[in-house]
């Protein structure tokens, strides 16, 4: 199958790069908005892509819903600010009840029943159950395309990181098994990660 | 455990970085130098980013062991396109033989023992063995960190999608089961992606 991407519409083009980019990290980001509201939403189209400075990135889509943008948009425009959680196979349906669209006055935590604890270096507040969190600043969005298909990759550098005593060992790597993460597919499906393999480098 | 990036070198945040942010997905990416040497490299700082006009990431280190920056990076600023090969588990064995650094003149597909056969959209080879391929063009590069231990976000727009008949259906759905793709986690170590579970959203 062949496709020409300009004779498609975004619904399709999204539904085979999400089937054909996989698996996917989940980064489950809280945010604040300048009237003090928490937010916190997943978002899959998301890697770290520098080692030093440790930068991140993810992109939320523009809204195609409701005028206006996202809220975790919104807020790192308004503050520069953001915490990346990340999620571990306890805490997939807490991250999954926060994938809802609701008006940006709810609290994502307490929907989700989490516990906001704020942040050393940000003034943002990071999901307390959370193995590993990375406190950003924003580096940069480069805004990609156009409303409502278009998307705002946000650039942000990690200025504290967060590691819960079971996943990280002395040696400075994090324990997988004890970390027990999972990973974004297509549609309502996640992957496990505890079928792992190893190839040596050549 | 709290880490200070600032207090930490290179390779130890990039050890944190590949532990945490997981699972990744894999990019093959095949690129053509000016000389025409056919280069083949994976990444897994990799990720799609926004739907319409489909895009991808990609984030290839400055390099350390030589002067000079990466073949892939050196190709996709003099040529402006390169091609995103999936890999499935069969594959995992020739795109890991793609992962050593060799120099700029070796053909990493004779390497890896695949088949190069050149693009519809970007003059740039593919991988004939895999499942799923994209074209791309390049759409801007933004370089974070200084030399030698930032990167180069490499943003591109997909110009053209192959799919294997085996894995598209003709819903538009990739089926993952036939697909069989494989993440990367740290250090030697990959994961399947065969025990998937549901999540309905809310």
């Amino acid at each position: 199958m062949e496709i020409n991407p300009e004779e498609h519409s975004k619904k399709d083009l999204y539904k085979l790069l999400i089937g054909s980019v996989v698996p996917r990290p989940i980064a489950w980001v809280s945010t604040i908005s300048q009237d003090g509201v928490y937010n916190l939403a997943p978002y899959s189209f998301f890697n770290a892509v520098v080692g030093k400075p440790p930068t991140v990135v993810f992109c939320p889509g523009m809204r195609t819903e409701f005028t206006g943008e996202k809220d975790t948009y919104d807020n790192v425009v308004a503050t520069g600010e953001f915490i990346v959680n990340f999620v571990n196979e306890d805490l997939a349906e807490a991250m999954n009840a926060t994938s809802a669209i609701v008006p940006p006055e709810v609290d994502e935590f307490q929907r989700a029943g989490v516990t906001p604890v704020m942040g050393k270096t940000v003034n943002v507040p990071y999901v307390k159950e959370s193995p590993i969190h990375f406190e950003c600043k924003l580096h940069e969005i480069v805004t990609i395309g156009e409303p409502p298909t278009g998307g705002h990759l946000v650039i942000g550098t990690v200025t504290h990181m967060y590691f819960d005593d079971a996943v990280y060992q002395d040696s400075g790597y994090i324990d997988i098994e004890a970390y027990r993460p999972i990973g974004r597919l297509a549609g309502r499906s996640y992957t496990y990660v505890r079928d792992i393999f190893d190839m040596e480098r050549p």
